[in-house]
């Protein structure tokens, strides 16, 4: 009998913010599998850290993060050559997963290899833009509002056209971006209607107004959410303590 | 001391997603409210019942159907006032809601009359288009995906320019809309690219191609996704059982 594969989503960052399920199923398969970056620790196993049992087998994947966290082909070639092994060998194995497994994880690239030869349950986590909105304290869509989740290192010119047709907006992956980002969203306005969200669900949190961010850059965990029509709420929002 | 109001996020359907958080605070508070339709049980109700410890005191919000579930504004002024009541008492208050409270939630009819003057919290959920996605196996959005999520009511000519603009696409709300929308797909030529997600994460799930329903109404808790290039394993799904 081989393994099951499962793809773990344990939300935004918080730990109380793992489901039960995601709990559950960490606590009872005998090897967990975590990406991790080659400059730091893992920010998906420092999720899970306080529900791990202890005494599991662990196969870190650590992914160059370069300038775009690019999929290393080789880097996942190996890790799902290592997870199949385990599988092989009738051992579940639970790849730990921040946020939603789904929604622009790089789970997809242990899937894509591995879904299609061994049993396969994809455990839905709590996604960061709905901690995000939490945290903002207003709904990011309502009613019949059409809601778009761009990716930061996309364009100018595709950032434009998505940001004025969209009506509420979430900007992923926004890092290095950042600048160019806030420039552009300057351009069109926005700056008064776009909240900056780092770390949500951590201690270390930081959420304000986006024209009150100092820095030139911003943290890998983080984004942009522009709330058309929401400068009046957004102008009140705490603001900066760094 | 007044009390603290939550909207508390409870996840697709299965009871096993709520996340830590929200069954801690779901056991410790005195008083639940909950949406019910005039029709029927309250699904938020339903997916909390496995965790409630008993003897709370409980603020069903009974709303008209109606055609578009429509926010009755009578309904949650008296909801909004029964609940204050209990928070002037100094009693937390916890609004049970599926999914997530902030991703078109009916929580914030409840939010908009009493965060301005009540301390309030907002616990996030597993949301519906993330189950949806695991549940049909796929990645909704990776890379740099633009990921649109439209609600169903809208009319044909707003939908057609969504989903001609959309990289990966959700439509939620689409109850009586379901065979408008199929149509509209259909003509667009992507129905052998749409996935069929009803009842997410609970035992009556039903997951299939959107070219395989026979059925022209849907109920209000399914959504369709579209993945674009996605024919050949949407293809391959199990399909209708019924
Ligand atoms: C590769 S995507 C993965 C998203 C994740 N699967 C989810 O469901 O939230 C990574 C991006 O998600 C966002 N993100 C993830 N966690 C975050 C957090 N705690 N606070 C702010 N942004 C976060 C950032 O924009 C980050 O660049
Ligand atoms: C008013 S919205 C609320 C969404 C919810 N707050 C969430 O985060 O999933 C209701 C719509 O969500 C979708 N939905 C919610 N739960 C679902 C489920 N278990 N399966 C399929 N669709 C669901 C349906 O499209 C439904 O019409």
């Amino acid at each position: 009998m081989t393994g099951k594969l499962y793809g773990l989503g344990l939300g935004p960052g918080d730990p109380e913010l793992l489901t039960l399920k995601a709990v559950r199923i960490l606590r009872q398969v005998p090897v967990i599998a975590w990406p991790a970056p080659d400059t730091g620790e893992s920010f998906a196993r420092s999720i899970a850290a306080p529900h791990l049992p202890g005494g599991q087998v662990e196969v870190p994947i650590v992914v160059p993060m370069r300038t775009e966290r690019f999929p290393a082909r080789d880097v996942y070639d190996t890790a799902a050559g290592e997870i199949a092994a385990h599988l092989d060998a009738g051992r579940d194995v639970a790849v730990l997963c921040e946020g939603d497994p789904f929604f622009y994880g790089s789970f997809m690239y242990v899937f894509e290899r591995l879904a299609g030869t061994y049993e396969t349950e994809v455990v839905p986590g709590v996604s960061s833009i709905m901690a995000a909105a939490s945290a903002a304290g207003r709904p990011l869509a309502a009613r019949n509002d059409v809601l778009t989740v761009v990716p930061g290192p996309l364009c100018d010119e595709e950032l434009t056209n998505r940001i004025n047709a969209a009506g509420a907006l979430a900007i992923i992956k926004i890092g290095r971006h950042f600048n160019r980002l806030r420039t552009l969203i300057e351009k069109l306005n926005l700056l008064p209607q776009a909240v900056y969200a780092e770390r949500v669900s951590l201690g270390s949190e930081r959420l304000m107004p986006l024209a009150q961010v100092t820095e030139d850059t911003a943290p890998y965990f983080s984004m942009i959410l522009i709330y058309k029509g929401g400068e009046d709420w957004i102008h009140a929002l705490p603001g900066s303590t760094s």
